[in-house]
């Protein structure tokens, strides 16, 4: 741990509540933290690094930006099976941050914290002459021969997503085009889904029990099922018509078809795609609803070799030219 | 896991051989990771994030400064009495990075690995627009309330700390003053001491069985002793002429005597200073010497209150006007 201007003041008036439900934390006043692991499991840890200009807009309200850092790793801990615990923040800052900008951010934290029964746990502050960098280190808990890799999806077996897809992909796309304000006004629904993503954590307990391979969507739909066929040594078809998409992403790929190749490679979604058994099916599926989660097949694992990903759309396969995101 | 171009290929060719003593790290292919705590024992986590150009030098070979960052997350959690198992690695590299750069320091990761037998279990590669940022999270074990913390100083009680103290703070204003190509003509020892530090390791053990309070100097001598104070509730007098001194810091302070403020308040020591009971002195000590580690009686805890660190020297008390490092 590091000393700047102020480090110490902004940790105690800022984060250091963050961290009170966690005594392992000591209040965030030493350089160490401990915490508790349920008997019988092991930490499982996440990491995610942000970097102002290349994963977010300097111009992002520092209170989703927040919520965005978290939830894109307890998606992580989600699509293993996990149960999220707490977390460990790294906080680089431009000498010119305000103290608003913090306090707005460790109120974007405190929400989530809440939302997902999760702590602070420690961290470190630095200052830096880039731009504005965040760190964050989840951890959860797992019973170690449970956690859920990419590798495991096998021929014959059903290919579920939750959620809808491309939202975000598209509301960025619209964010870049005409600036967040008028995105929001023509699309606010999209333009949130990007800003603040919603990770699938209720469905952590059906995964480990039914799945037998899963991601969460980062890089894209075709991307991400690639990473599957490839630890799983598997190919995977998908079939287009079958792919859940919503509504005002479907008026956006009516107005300009090229937005109809986000959905499959536009990434960001933070939603899961997962492979089970077809005898499990039924019941993954109402499980899942059980949860409130809207859950669809899209497709199936075909066969061993290839590690190749096909998307069928009207009897014939889709040609993708680029299956993964590249951030703007 | 954020892709950017050639993030893949990285990670496969430089950082999944580090992570292969490590079954929970998937060889690097997942989103997750998870490891393995001895049972009766709970994780205790350390993160440091450096930032080229505020905590190095961009011309800081990466072979030492992948050392250097292990070796301050390492030395947090020595202080603290824990046993180190691996960690979580954040890097941000400018477009600019070589992958020379990489393989160097990756080499420096590995040395390390084996010096303390640690292991890299997971991390995130990003780009920036930025400086060079590295961020690491250290995962060690130890019994939760063995945790050696820097809130039980009681008065009465022995001040020891490791090593010689100084060296690296005035090591760092030779770099300054002179570049490093001279200033390890003229003082190698000096220079490698800021370069390279050497975590207490092997200081754990003994610390969790007789330490009061412990912290490792990073801030400076005085002020991490004003962290003990203030969270101990006591106040501390330290004996100048008792400071371990090596003879080429002797001689910086010989040259020019403003080097004598480096000793006290100079900081980057990464030694351990600790209280332990009257009681337990010889013990300690002779403990600490059997692991090749010289230690160094300084001070005494004097009363509750004031949260005061006092150096005395030649019968008088010292004035200190800055009792903590800014980084330069």
């Amino acid at each position: 741990m590091v000393l700047i201007e102020g480090e110490f003041g902004l940790i105690n008036k800022y984060f250091a509540p963050l961290s009170k439900s966690a005594p392992g934390a000591a209040n965030l006043t030493d350089d160490v933290a401990f915490f508790e692991v349920s008997a019988g499991k092991v930490p499982v840890v996440s990491l995610d690094t942000l970097v102002g200009g290349v994963h977010f807009f300097f111009e992002d309200p520092p209170r989703t930006l927040a919520k965005k850092l978290v939830r894109v790793s307890l998606s992580d801990l989600a699509a293993s099976g996990a149960k999220p615990l707490g977390y460990f923040l790294s906080l680089s800052m431009p000498s010119d941050t305000d103290e608003s900008w913090v306090a707005e951010f460790s109120k974007g934290l405190s929400e989530d914290q809440k939302e997902f029964g999760i702590s602070l746990f420690g961290g470190d502050t630095t200052g830096t002459s880039g731009p504005l960098s965040l760190s964050l280190t989840a951890v959860g808990e797992a019973v170690s021969d449970r956690i859920v890799r990419r590798s495991g999806a096998e021929p014959g077996q059903s290919v579920f997503v939750t959620g809808t897809i491309g939202d975000s992909a598209i509301g960025l796309t619209l964010i870049k085009k005409m600036g967040v304000r008028e995105a929001k006004l023509r699309s606010p629904d999209l333009v949130q889904r990007y800003l603040v993503p919603n990770p699938r954590v209720k469905l952590a307990p059906i995964l480990r029990n039914y799945a037998t391979a899963s991601i969460d969507i980062s890089d894209g739909l075709i991307g991400d099922l690639a990473h599957i066929c490839k630890a799983s040594g598997v190919s995977i078809s998908v079939d287009y018509s079958a792919l859940p998409i919503s509504n005002p992403a479907k008026r956006e790929i009516v107005a300009n078809s090229t937005n109809k190749r986000l959905v499959l490679a536009g990434g960001d979604d933070y939603e899961i795609v997962f492979c089970c058994s077809p005898e499990d099916s039924s019941v993954v599926k109402s499980k899942v609803e059980e949860q409130g989660i809207v859950l669809t097949e899209i497709g199936r694992v075909t066969n061993r070799g290839d590690h190749y990903v096909s998307v069928i759309e009207g009897g014939s396969i889709m040609e993708i030219e680029d299956t993964s995101w590249r951030h703007f």
